[in-house]
């Protein structure tokens, strides 16, 4: 483990200082090899699919796992969409000249090797690796046990692609072939090698990362979002909202999972949009206050306020007013994504600055937390904390602003 | 201690959403009261000087816990700038239309609790209650027990002095009267209550929050400073910088420890350097090609390259070229503060872009690295670390960027 990390550590003091035109081309090489070998990965996608098959893996891992010529595409349009994107090393956000004459400037520059730890989706290999070098990072990968041929596979092609490529170093992108846990814990504790780990995985993997890492570390965690419809919400357009951050897709991390009605709207708007929801499929756990203008709802418990569904499960509440939606969101949120449904600009306001959510939603679905919604191509992760990064994590979030003060000769007196 | 971060988390819902107005009029009435009551805060200070003294202090530390009316003059004016520098909280960093019409919003925020661990010098105490509540964040601060009675009553006069403003809440800055491990040890685990965490103070105490802290931090950590000149580099402004950086104050972490030297300067330029450091109390331990043009070198040993010495010791060695400092500087290093003496641009652009330093500095002085020379008004901490926050940390640091997404009834189909 420690060789590969040191190799990444030399792999990102070269590409540190490589120019865009350089890393675009490897870009460009990356996903021709893609296309070209196409075959060849799905065929070690098919290994790892009928171990996992027989191993009596669940339908949906299964199919999450499984690559296909649309999924292969997706992944080599997501690296041509980075290739466009502008370089983030070097860009400049801040500068200003001391009465002194020391000129301060704020630049950004590549964080050094980024590892991922991730589960079964081989995309992400592919999606990593493109972030890692657009950004001038070496790319240290952990996948799932389950994923590995596939993952060794896209590798593979992607280091052919790469040694094509005058001045791109060798062991730019790495993949870890041990996915022994012990491995993995290793890779946690390679403090002075690992400038940035994020896990990608569930409760199991964050608190495995929390407990040993010592490596600095981006969690992407739970996603308990909640929508607020206000008062002064648009009907129409907070039952479609609603609507989508519950069902378009129930088991990801940005789809809603409290609704929270302010109490003007209880008789009203909410029968009606969770007859909607159960004519989906959606099975409700109201409060007492919804239970009463809804009774087809089950009692909710306190747990479910906590509760990460991922799943055509929907709790709701009714709130007296936009306060205590903001301190309900604040009790059980996990900072991931929450939305309003408001017309009131004042009551929207309040509610952006007064939610400590890393993506706040105003008359749009949570959905949207994303980072090809955001334009980041994909994303490395979502980040729920606050240092460092919030939400979709794209290749501003692999990049670290450093000061550089130019001068003349001047000394300090005191 | 769960009750003051507890506290702590309650203002900080209130101070996160408080006007500018209110904070700046809140900032006036602590720099007055500190002026009005400097008498009392004197005699605090002078018990610890007293106990201090009698229990065999070193002079140094005595020096820095002393409290005199100039030092409460620069507390003052500390305060006064920082209520003369804009508001971050709500500031826009960046901002997009998306092709679907959603407008992405980048907008600074509080991050909610701040915590710092700090030692002798009460002065940290102002400092840090004005930096917090200017950024919109609730304080939470842990001196040490040598310090105790001058920071209990710089936070008395704190307080009442905000308690006579009206919007600011109870609580907005608050000071850990128990100076126990015990009670160090549990803010360093009050995960869900602190949002950052700063420590100030030697290796013992970095240690001890790397190993303990489940909260996030951020490291201000060691300044092992180096200083290459180049072999391109104006003789008289290289001598001037490394005299500077050495001997202007070397027991802060921002004081250069070793000096990289071109070869092409080795006969020409560094004797007379180096002669010029002994003439000012300094010891050299040399490299042998530095003791091979200069006799008088202590023999450098490979220790002393990573040794932060703080003293009027300096580590000294030859290299060959550019890549051989930063090299050097990548190895032995510590991210805090690194300078280049050069007269060649692409030879300082290539050092500023290579070199992984928080702070880089060109053609001046690695003692400029500090809040109030980059005109933060002071310091939180001189971040080591590359999440989150680089060098001199002012009030930005004290944010964190969330995505505001205005919509009006987008919702997403895949």
């Amino acid at each position: 483990m420690i060789d590969i990390c040191r190799a990444a550590k030399e792999a990102a003091a070269e590409l540190r200082v490589l120019r865009t035109e350089v890393k675009d081309t490897a870009l460009n090489a990356m996903a021709d090899a893609l296309e070209t070998h196409r075959e060849r990965l799905i065929e070690a996608n098919a290994v790892d699919v009928e171990k996992a098959r027989a191993a009596g893996v669940s339908a949906t891992l299964v199919d999450r796992l499984t690559l296909t010529d649309s999924r292969i595409a997706g992944m080599v349009r997501a690296i041509r969409v980075i290739t466009g994107l502008p370089d983030p090393v070097g860009l400049g956000v801040g500068r200003q000249e001391r009465p002194n004459g020391l000129v301060i400037e704020q630049v950004r520059e590549p964080l050094g090797v980024v590892a991922v730890i991730y589960e079964a989706r081989p995309n992400v290999t592919a999606d990593v690796a493109a972030l890692c070098l657009k950004s001038g990072n070496a790319a240290v990968l952990r996948g799932s046990s389950i994923a590995y041929h596939s993952n060794a596979a896209i590798i593979e092609v992607l280091q052919e692609a790469l040694a094509g490529v005058e001045g791109v170093p060798d062991n730019a992108v790495q993949l870890i072939h041990d996915v022994s846990r012990e491995a993995a814990l290793e890779l946690l504790r390679a403090k002075g090698y690992i400038d940035l780990l994020v896990p990608r995985g569930g409760p199991e993997l964050i608190r495995t990362v929390e407990e040993n890492a010592t490596v600095p570390t981006v969690i992407d965690g739970d996603g308990n979002c909640h929508t607020y419809v206000d008062a002064t919400a648009d009907r129409e357009m907070a039952t479609a909202i609603v609507v989508n951050a519950k069902t378009s897709r129930p088991s990801v991390c940005n789809a809603m999972e409290t609704l929270l009605v302010h109490r003007d709207l209880a008789e009203e708007w909410l029968p009606g949009a969770l007859d909607e929801l159960k004519g989906l499929g959606v099975e409700v756990r109201g409060c007492e206050r919804v239970r009463a203008v809804w009774p087809a709802a089950v009692p909710a418990e306190e747990k479910d306020w906590g509760t990460e569904y991922l799943d055509l499960i929907l709790a709701v509440k009714v709130v007296d007013d936009l306060d205590e939606a903001i301190t309900h969101i604040g009790r059980w949120g996990t900072m991931n994504a929450d939305g309003i449904v408001a017309r009131d600009i004042a009551v929207a306001q309040r509610f952006t600055r007064a939610v400590s959510t890393g993506s706040v939603f105003v008359n749009t679905s949570t959905r949207y937390s994303d980072g090809g919604e955001f334009g980041y191509g994909v994303e490395i992760g979502v980040s729920t904390q606050k240092l460092h990064s919030r939400g979709p994590m794209g290749l501003e979030s692999l990049t670290s602003v450093k000061n550089v003060v130019w001068g003349n000769g001047q000394v300090r007196v005191l």
